[in-house]
């Protein structure tokens, strides 16, 4: 494993935490951002400006913000610098958007190790590259000891729209197939088994990936798409209620279908919580014409051989608008609802 | 003043703080976004989706993002939710920008009172509107009691670039004339006055305030703008420095014509700052061309009649490139250089 203090473009010897000094406005914040932060996000050669001027192609644009406080820092998968790339470029992908440029905010605790930003700050230089999106502008602020949690991201997204559908709940039908890009839960578990102790045979890991270019894929490929939701927070039960609620229609899935590691489903009975709640990074959910579900499974299944088809949306009678119900593995049928209270805080 | 208690739209009986579960992707988290930020954000017709896909125009956009963590909260002039529109809608002015559009990241401590969250967000909304910006998109994030500061806030923003201008450090000429609009120092005095419990005759308001209007009159003029920076954290002194250093010139400015009220040069004394420093959030300065500094500063002076010259970019030699040197009062030039420590933590 790379020794992060070696490779650390500020002096640790000389600097080995973060001063509230390094989001001051002065030299030591200037230092971080020309050593650090320009430089690995590839903006070296460009002046830090208050903002960034971006050619765009006529048309239509996404843009979608979310903040990351996941706790620990790392994890089996992952840390908070990929998750923030992933996370984002994600959001853009659900709109079926090509991700094209972010926006990156550190609030940093005072103390914060400055190997573990540089480490931190290496991981989204190395997804972002993955997921083909530059990091363009910035902001760094640094809170007092005990205000903060060791690092908050925030990153914000802009994409381009190169398509005239639109991909969101209002145009999901009755008869839609409901599809799944892989196995469900591994994100949640690989955070609560490090938060709890809990070893299993095999480490598990987090899902946390990209999904822009499998997003691009169906699309280029023609499939019908009439919605796509990642299924983070709140997870799968939580995705299909707030699209059934939004679209009008009712949503019907089978326990048998959705894949979930036994492991997973092990920590899951362990934990006490439900795989259908827990939060995914790399996990989405596309709402697909029936004629065109077929094509849109082999894509999926080329990329994860979970990928399935879980369920389809049903005509509506007036008491089940926005309902989701689920056929479960003893084949009786139950309301899968939202969760009223808080499952796994601090999961991205 | 409004009872916000009364006003907010949470019944603040059930629900008098912010719980975990306000983040959690479930029931409350949903009722939270659909009763006070989509309706305060004007957004009460359209679905909450992933990312928002807008309509923009052929050409450059403006993207940019800061995070806002402020304390105290509110302060006179200001609080936290106007700072981090005027903030972002800045930024965006500074590259000349049309500000369209904001996202809004929140990261909340839990058990912070509901009324003081709901106190900031209508402040978001009317500094929104006053700004003539949308907030689109958003994310809100619940972090364990103690491992946060109240509210943190992250906006980004999108802004389209209707001019084919350079307005950019890059752009500095010898012989432009630096403008600045208005008198130094009130945002960051009003701010440690509160913090110190220091009394004056007057209080001293926050110069917070949105500068895009002031910089599309001075483009639709037709003023020939080569740079403008907003005075924010490190002040006026980072700012020159920042730019001489990066277009390479050399910048002269005039001690005599820097306004700062007099009750804010008092403060700066006691308190031991240097109110060329110190941070300002409604003040920019302007490298214009010189034979457009006359009618741009007539401009400045409708909004502000504390607008004025403070200086301009001289030739450069070998050895004071990047420089910035300042007459002062009593007709000595010295070089006024960033800042090496931390003035003023968390100031914005």
């Amino acid at each position: 494993m790379e020794d992060f203090s070696l490779s650390c473009p500020i002096p640790i010897q000389e600097y080995p935490n973060v001063l509230l000094a390094h989001g001051g406005g002065g030299k030591l914040m200037h230092h971080l951002i020309e050593k650090m932060f320009l430089p690995a996000f590839g903006s070296s050669n460009s002046i830090p400006h208050d903002s960034t001027v971006l050619n765009i192609h006529p048309g239509k644009i996404a843009f979608t913000t979310d903040s990351y406080v996941i706790n620990p820092l790392f994890f089996p998968g992952g840390d908070i610098g990929s998750l923030a790339i992933h996370g984002t470029v994600n959001d853009l992908a659900m709109s079926g958007a090509r991700p094209l440029y972010l926006s990156v905010g550190f609030i940093l605790e005072e103390g914060l190790p400055m190997e573990t930003l540089w480490r931190v700050v290496r991981s989204m230089q190395q997804a972002a590259s993955e997921a083909k999106v530059k990091i363009v502008t910035g902001d760094t602020k640094v809170v007092d000891r005990g205000k903060g949690d060791g690092i908050f991201i925030n990153t914000a997204g802009v994409g381009i729209v190169e398509h005239d559908r639109a991909i969101a709940p209002g145009s999901v039908k009755p008869g839609d197939i409901i599809l799944l890009n892989g196995d469900l839960g591994r994100h949640g578990i690989a955070i609560m088994a490090l938060r709890e102790g809990l070893e299993f045979e095999t480490t598990i890991e987090s899902d946390s990936a990209p999904l822009a270019s499998l997003v691009l894929e169906l699309i280029e490929a023609g499939i019908e798409i009439h919605c796509l939701r990642d299924l983070t927070r709140g997870g799968l039960a939580s995705a299909l209620n707030e699209i059934a609620s939004s679209a009008g229609v009712r949503v019907e899935i089978d326990e048998n279908k959705i894949p979930v590691r036994e492991d997973v489903r092990g920590a899951c009975e362990i934990l006490g919580f439900d795989p259908l709640y827990v939060a995914n990074e790399g996990r989405l959910v596309a709402f697909v014409r029936e004629n065109a579900a077929q094509k849109a499974l082999e894509i999926m299944r080329s990329r994860d051989r979970f990928a399935c088809q879980i369920g389809s949306v049903t005509e509506v009678s007036s008491n089940n608008i926005g309902l989701v119900t689920m056929q479960s593995t003893i084949g009786a049928s139950r309301i899968v609802d939202l969760l009223s209270g808080e499952q796994l805080p601090r999961i991205c």
